[in-house]
């Protein structure tokens, strides 16, 4: 099976990674650790090759983000990490948007810096809780009231799995907003193009020259393979089954892998097996 | 202005009327008449046409949602009133399908009747506060858990209109879960033909005599001219402008006229007009 995708990093020198369902399974108490994913992340870095993490992750600002992973024994730091909320902070300023946040609270404090008065358009976030029919309705009072909507979302990922089960991510209220006020929100983050492009020019190589690794079909890999890099789907996060054993479990869904148009690379139990057989394929 | 649409209706036997926005506005204390409509309704009854009532009203029983509007003086009852809530009843016991709610308290009771043990399908309606992210989430849950997801909902409406302002539809929820499970939902309700279908054939008018008079482009007009119904549009309803006034006032939303398909045949501006006009043309 490892076949399948080796024969295309002859050439690699750069690796991106997806964070929540790679590194670890997030959930109550703030997650843990994907078993062999805190090693995986270690023999990547002393093997020579570039890594960048890109997350869609937008439950709390970029420097307690890596502050969790850092506790769990993530070697990781916050200038390697690329995620939505920085980069929609940089379009507002851009555009002199002044924007009405729909996001979790906790993810606050990265729009400090931007004007929120007499907001001119909505960003919104997987704000989770937060999306209640008042707040969204909020937003949408927002939005109509404007005579050019503009909505800006952080992601447009369906679901994702938390410890206590899967649950529904931003491009569902993303797509609400989009049909309430018959418009088409601007996507911040995976699976948008320049989100991986500004991970590559950072690391400095070149899109067929790294690889992504995630567990989402859509935003991890269809974003990566448009952008011209290859990219693996781990049968971790999402994957996870609703047990109670202490031990995870992961199960396959069909329509995890499945999709009109996007098909990934080659597909591995974990990033720990996916990081083995990148590391033997360059040493052959 | 007038002219443009009565031509159509010299053969006119039956008159099927929107009632959220047409007979009166709802919001807190549960609504205010529009003015001039307990007149109008009063005037068609009396001309000798037949009237039937199709609403997509889901967050009452039809029972109590049609007490109330006799309270505020309109001659109605509940048999002229076609909803969304029995017409999925029936679907639901036609097809063996038992439900999962996201729906208004109030209107549970339509569903006393059908089997709600280990849900095989989710009915949305217009849940208003009950659309929380907890709520929208279990009913995610139910739907991903199928093997074939059934979604059925209660209209497909974008948004309303209450007293205290602009509140996000059914449609919008459906939406939503529509996306995140990758399904299409069925829709009960307007603008389903069948629908507008059920109340002609109560009536025993053919869609050419009938005439429909709604605030909504596209579930009120729109499933009407898809029966081959006439349909009008009132300035009323989702027009009114959310001002302090004592008195309604009503504005033209560009976007509540505007559809790359639908087209009313007339516009008036409340249904006191429209009845004016029919019975005007109807008696030269």
């Amino acid at each position: 099976m490892m076949a399948e995708w080796k024969d295309c990093i002859n050439d690699l020198k750069g690796v991106v990674l997806d964070i929540c369902g790679v590194l670890y399974d997030s959930g109550e108490g703030g997650g843990v650790p994907i078993p062999g994913s805190v090693e995986a992340v270690k023999r990547i870095k002393a093997s020579g090759l570039k890594l960048r993490f890109c997350t869609n992750e937008t439950q709390a600002t970029r420097d307690k983000f890596v502050a969790k992973l850092q506790r769990m024994g993530f070697d990781i730091s916050v200038n390697e990490v690329f995620s939505p909320a920085p980069a929609a902070c940089k379009i507002l300023k851009d555009r002199g948007l002044r924007p009405h946040l729909l996001v979790y609270d906790e993810v606050v404090p990265e729009f400090a810096d931007v004007d929120k008065s007499n907001p001119n358009c909505v960003v919104v976030g997987d704000a989770a809780d937060n999306f209640s029919y008042k707040n969204v309705n909020e937003a949408f009072r927002v939005l109509i009231g404007l005579e050019k909507p503009v909505l800006i979302s952080l992601g447009r990922g369906r679901y994702y799995k938390e410890t206590d089960g899967l649950k529904l991510d931003v491009g569902v209220y993303m797509k609400a907003l989009e049909y309430a006020c018959d418009i088409e929100a601007e996507v911040v983050g995976k699976p948008a193009k320049m989100f991986f492009q500004s991970a590559l020019a950072d690391m400095g190589v070149e899109p067929h020259q790294a690889i992504m690794i995630g567990d989402d079909l859509v935003n991890d890999v269809g974003g990566a393979q448009q952008c011209g890099m290859k990219a693996l789907q781990v049968r971790t996060g999402k994957y996870r089954d609703e047990t109670n054993s202490p031990l995870p479990v992961y199960v396959r869904r069909p329509n995890d892998e499945k999709h009109p148009t996007v098909k990934a690379d080659g597909y591995v139990n974990n990033l720990a097996e996916a990081v083995d057989g990148i590391l033997k394929h360059l040493g052959e």
